[in-house]
């Protein structure tokens, strides 16, 4: 039986690892979902409708302070009294796999404006909500991040990308450090390798071998342990890639 | 209800997190208890037994390659037909805390006893037996090494015994490069923090906070979270530390 | 004697790193010194002129794309003819220490501006001029930059400061490996400790102690090292800290 | 002219590394070379007294504590009165490239024999002596370490190998933070790349391109520059890499 005090919050929802952990924690929380387009929630709001589960879309875009802000606010009327348990970051944008020279700068501030800005107002939003959950929700409230191969490696050509992952990460690294000790969980993870995506099907990673793409459901699994861990071993980086994946 | 065709085994059953990872993995295999003398091991196999598991324990020490050889042959016999699913290096040893300059070269080949070369026998003798199970264990086979700060730091004072944990994290990194293709999940946790043991009780740590040492326990839940995963989603790589713990 | 057909450019000069490594460049290289103020570089041009060197200064703040242009065309002019030897952006901004929920999204915007966004109109600008200069440059023509222990740690109360120096690390890392093999150095030098500048004198580091901040020199003299390394011996990145820093 | 108070020791002198460290440092010092067989450092020491300066060989095997001990006695006989200026650890061995199945013990041991056993051994030995020299060698005495790219990465089919330098950079950084603080600069250079010497012309690297080994002589400069470092700006660990290296 889900818990209907506490909700879960998705931001960047209309991906692979947005759909699956917005359905997982359902099986515990009531869900809000985050997403620039109606198109991106809609149809997981009706699964977990359908598995039993409460959930609601919202449209907003992460990088507009005013349209997040405008978010909360229906999220209290819509689950008026319930407190917030868990928060994820996956928002994703800023991609451009090109040379560094034909680059624009507007592509680097895409991917400032996704990464470090959108996340900077989202936990700016969602951290004072989970502090005033750390008393009583049933595990340690979390705040959890999607990173990739670019948080931790700036390769050929992806720099604009790598820029916000980075800057992602550092921001993470700090919140848990000063939010740790609060009683927060703040967890960042590197997803390293392509994801299974029913859009993405034509994407072949290792040469097209099973399971050689990410199931979101397995990311999804893992957030979830990261969100029940005991506030006596919380981690703070988990890498998560295929068997057969080179690192 | 426990598998009876599929077992684990844990080096080093005689520590905090020792315990917690028997009595986490009894609850689906019978486990094998691997230490360096019967009272590590007599209460943990009582305590299984009581909760209606399945156990028992070989006394070996991890370093010494013939007696962990016998403990091989001892296992064929109690346990005919049974397959490794999950076996766990967390032997320590080598511990020493002290200016260079009064480090002994056996302090230093303690800490490279314990770490690199007792895992270079555990790995050498259960990675045959794992990748014998990959086509029909429930989870992936996964061996699991047991690192601590000292992994990933080579701090002032603890000179040899970070020695003996990097080079135990090199051999890690090394054959989840090689055995993950081959369906064989190894991952290594950082245990970045002091652990709540009985013994230990006297340690204060974190200023005697509520939670400032790590419940071996939940250690143990995030070690069968790690042998759960998905094979797409495997983490190589994982920090563990109490909430109010300074990194 | 110095080469009069290749020059040097320092983009934040006003600091004691661009004043050290404008002096220690111009041993070799005419030097132009990019700063916000001509306060920030008059004096030192007028040092370099009195020592036999070459120097001249330009106003330009590095996040302006429009006035870094305008830099370069000055440059053309100034110097017809003399191709690009060595490129340092050592710009700072953006700094600040305070709670996470405290900061304002400029003050993220800051350290976003100084970093990434400075360094990437800085090195769209000179990777043009420093790979013209591959094949005839007295030493493998450089980019270098200089970071900070933020550049690799994002501790608490410094999440904004983080961002932009881990994006300007990531930007690094890429560029090193596109253009490496076209013969650039690109190397980034991580500034760990306080630096000893004739304003900076109050600020107390390491007790106090000799040489407890990083002489502005001593760093110049490790980037005129990166500058003259042969190209089959490349630094990408570098540590600089006092001897009794902690790290 | 060559100061003769003060001495530099290079063990592992018979590597192409070795050579070069011998020749750059005899520029200042007498020079001792250590290393398992006279034919490894014979002409070396010819090369350098031709050139002027002043160099002795020794017979030891580094991971014989015996043989190292009668090395500085050696020492104490031949340079009477002079102190040590630099100690340079270059010892190779242990290298195997196998399926780690197939590896025997002997071949970790030989591993950790060369890595942290004789480095443990020669910094025993040589950490006084550097000691001593604080108060007025001319330059920050120095303890310099060659690592590679197994230092930081345990690739498949390189766990022995690793194993043994990942150890060696635990000893290193430990002793950085030990030893740093009284003066002594304790360095380590993670080398990523073939090295470009007279015996291994045939092995090709980076497809033949020109430069696309690593010039021991460039090595040498790199040391030579970590060795004059003030010591307001020690560096702790350097990457040094061919400019079309992947990494």
């Amino acid at each position: 039986m889900a818990s209907k005090s506490f909700y879960a919050i998705i931001s960047g929802a209309g991906s692979g690892t947005g759909r699956a952990a917005a359905v997982r924690f359902a099986q515990a929380y009531p869900v809000v979902l985050l997403a620039r387009k109606p198109e991106s929630y809609n149809a997981i709001v009706d699964e977990i409708k359908q598995a039993g589960g409460q959930a609601f879309g919202i449209t907003a875009d992460a990088t507009d302070e005013a349209a997040v802000n405008a978010a909360f606010e229906t999220i209290k009327k819509e689950l008026p009294g319930s407190k917030l348990a868990a928060a994820i970051y996956n928002v994703n944008g800023g991609f451009a796999r090109k040379p560094f020279l034909e680059l624009k700068r507007e592509e680097l501030d895409a991917s400032l404006d996704a990464a470090p800005k959108g996340f900077f107002t989202f936990a700016q939003k969602t951290l004072p909500l989970l502090l005033d959950s750390v008393s009583d929700s049933p595990h340690p409230p979390s705040l959890i991040i999607t990173g990739a191969t670019a948080s931790i490696k700036g390769s050929a050509l992806f720099g604009s990308f790598a820029a916000g992952k980075f800057a992602l990460r550092a921001l993470g690294q700090s919140l848990a450090r000063e939010f740790g000790p609060k009683g927060v969980h703040v967890s960042h993870a590197i997803i390293d390798g392509g994801i299974d995506t029913p859009w993405g099907k034509s994407f072949v990673a290792n040469g097209g071998v099973e399971d050689g793409k990410i199931s979101p459901d397995a990311i999804a699994e893992t957030y979830w342990h990261l969100h029940t861990q005991h506030r006596s071993a919380f981690t703070q980086e988990i890498d998560i890639r295929p068997y057969v994946e080179k690192f």
